[in-house]
């Protein structure tokens, strides 16, 4: 029985997600991050003391523990890989070259209720840049551009990374003279689940906010766009802060850098926050166009404390494709198709089975130079053993003879052919991914 | 803190894995197997109901969760990855076309107590056949060629599969008046354990052998031969039985098929039985020459009973490469070792800091080739930017100029060069595992 929250592609899908973590992989190693996998669990208290998901975490037991096990040997299943990522640092920094830039593709779990586009297990994948001590701002532009590039490799609709800063939004609250600005983060942060009037009560109820501090607050999160001049919509409201002045020129400089590399990509968003405790500048969220009803399918964001060992600490910059949300949107709206539901190219035709050594001979020979073969599972005839290759959408059958034969099934176009010399067209040799 | 039977490796090692994963999985689909994962966890029910392993069961439980939650809900992360594909088939028996070639590489938990090459996490490479109603033998006879193929792509030492057909053993048995047939298997696979005389001991104790009939038993164990002289030994031994004789011919097929194939790949050895239950034919274990000692890193049989649905039978036969122990071994041993520690192929040195804008524009033209690339973190003195790419291995660096020039810091050669032209030789575009 299917369990909520746990998908399972069937084979046709499995390699369309092969083949989105094959362009994510290769541009991730085009930026030369290095792969990286952490263990799937993690002690409760690692994971309990980082963010707010912490309370949909996983504990793991064994069948036959006896009750006694102590309780800090007890264990969980990691809910994102930024949290071990940190942990792993820490504990291997000694062994690791700084700047450390990252890729990690692992699932991750969540015991959260399962509703539409939410998964209890589901695949991320990752970048993170850590340093020794500070971290240069321009990794922060980086991000980004490698997404960027990872989904214009994709046959999917194109994607607006919305980017914030932190400290454009604490520094314009405190600026304005509210100071318990993680509060009215938080608060400005629903406002597209409650709207503004609503968040402007809970404002004056939360941090005694006046009508005006409330409708700036408002205000400021009502400016976006995708060149410069977001900043001067920000000073127009006449708040001045020396940590706003600093988040304005990082989110410009996000901002600018992603406007040479990619027009259209990134775009300033200011009443992006991001959940999580532990960013501390920038933040990213990803929506698809026309899809945006779905949610953020990429996100992230810098982070200074994430990780210290003593007084030395490890800040970090990195951001997250949610792969399985990715997908999980575009199957459901049969966006993606791959041209057949096997990975094979040629079937050879088995004509009796006292020949089937020779057909395996022949597949042999084709394997070698890298074309997928299978050989018919059985002697039918050859009309059943062509309707074989055909449901799964495999192009070619080989029929052993003197000479061999191999017959296109969508042309039906038959021609000789020898098996180690033969080759199909190299649109033929691997199955394709399509949008649509 | 690390985690004892948890693994993880640095980044060289988990490159290197990499590259396994894409030698097997390459050779994997040049056989037409189509990819497939399953969720990490499974009914408690479906896991119990399996196999011997499934005292080691990690049970799940979410941390919020309250102790009313029904017994039937019971989640556990998955064993192995046979068990999953045979409940996957069940559930998507309608939706999928058969015979069903699938691989599945995923990690596998079993909270047994950690020791040498013994992990709680693993990771497992695992091909299967699965038909409906009956599975033909050739379906066996290719398991080690896919393997053999696997093994050679590898720089590893050479493998040898071990292959035994438990219908040779039970028909053997029942031939020699032993009708407890698997009693008497489960008492000779302690052979290696507990040596001859406590087997025969045991074998008198548990079903009433007789001097002769353990006699027999053992000398069947003894015999092993890597071409069909083994079924004349076996002959030699006097017991005749229709199930030995169907066991024989099964036997022989697969060492006959595999010497043709890949000589001195395969080697029939009677004594091989594998733990797990659900095996009903051939059964095969895989150990690398001179790492013997260290077990088996590839295992698998033919099962004819794991899935049905009312009257209708799924038979499948399967074979898995235990990857993480594999690994283990060979980085235990400093048998694998790769060129670099990070993808990167080019390292652009950063004059000053306001170069970058220009420092990146050349790695966007380098990479758009294909070729990995990364921007100096700081404008440091050059000599501290060729430190930071000899220290991961980075094979050149590039200075921008008038014109730029790309320096080999192994050779200390460098030569004027155009970013939309500039091609590294093909050995230095990606690290190069290697043996030792």
């Amino acid at each position: 029985m299917p369990i909520s929250g746990f998908p399972e592609w069937l084979p046709p899908q499995r390699m369309i997600e092969q083949f989105v973590l094959d362009k994510i992989r290769s541009t991730f190693e085009l930026y030369g991050f290095a792969p990286l996998e952490t263990r799937a669990v993690e002690p409760v208290e690692t994971l309990l003391s980082k963010g707010e998901t912490s309370k949909e975490v996983y504990l793991l037991r064994r069948l036959q523990e006896d009750d006694l096990s102590k309780k800090e040997d007890q264990l969980g299943l990691h809910f994102d890989l930024t949290v071990p990522f940190a942990r792993f640092v820490v504990e291997n920094h000694g062994k690791l070259q700084f700047p450390f830039r990252r890729y990690q593709i692992q699932k991750v779990w969540r015991g959260e209720r399962p509703q539409e586009g939410r998964y209890r297990e589901f695949l991320q994948a990752d970048i993170d840049v850590v340093n020794r001590d500070t971290l240069p701002f321009h990794f922060d532009t980086e991000m980004p551009l490698v997404i960027g590039d990872v989904f214009k490799s994709l046959p999917i609709p194109p994607a607006v990374i919305q980017v914030n800063n932190r400290k454009v939004c604490e520094g314009f609250y405190r600026g304005l003279g509210l100071s318990d600005t993680a509060q009215v983060l938080r608060t400005v942060d629903k406002l597209d689940k409650i709207g503004p009037d609503k968040v402007a009560a809970l404002l004056a109820e939360t941090v005694g906010a006046s009508d005006v501090q409330a409708a700036a607050c408002l205000k400021l999160a009502e400016i976006s766009g995708s060149d410069g001049s977001f900043v001067d919509r920000v000073r127009a409201l006449g708040v001045t802060d020396p940590l706003l002045d600093e988040g304005l020129e990082e989110l410009l400089q996000v901002v600018e850098t992603a406007g040479e590399h990619a027009p259209g990509l990134v775009r300033a968003e200011l009443k992006i926050a991001r959940g999580l405790d532990y960013y501390t500048g920038t933040v990213y969220e990803t929506q698809l166009r026309g899809y945006e009803r779905f949610g953020s399918v990429c996100s992230g964001g810098r982070y200074e404390n994430l990780a210290s060992v003593g007084n030395t600490r490890f800040p970090g910059v990195g951001i997250s494709i949610g792969v399985s949300r990715l997908l999980g949107i575009l199957f459901g709206q049969n966006a993606l198709g791959v041209s057949r539901s096997v990975p094979t190219c040629v079937v050879v035709a088995v004509p009796s089975e006292e020949q089937r050594a020779d057909c395996e001979r022949i597949a042999t020979a084709l394997r070698r130079r890298g074309i997928p073969t299978e050989v018919a599972p059985t002697a039918a005839k050859f009309g059943k053993q062509i309707q074989f290759a055909d449901r799964r959408g495999i192009p070619y059958v080989w029929f052993p003879g003197e000479p061999d034969t191999v017959k296109d099934i969508r042309s039906g176009e038959q021609v000789e052919a020898v098996a180690a010399s033969w080759q199909p067209p190299a649109a033929d040799l691997h199955p394709v991914v399509t949008a649509g």
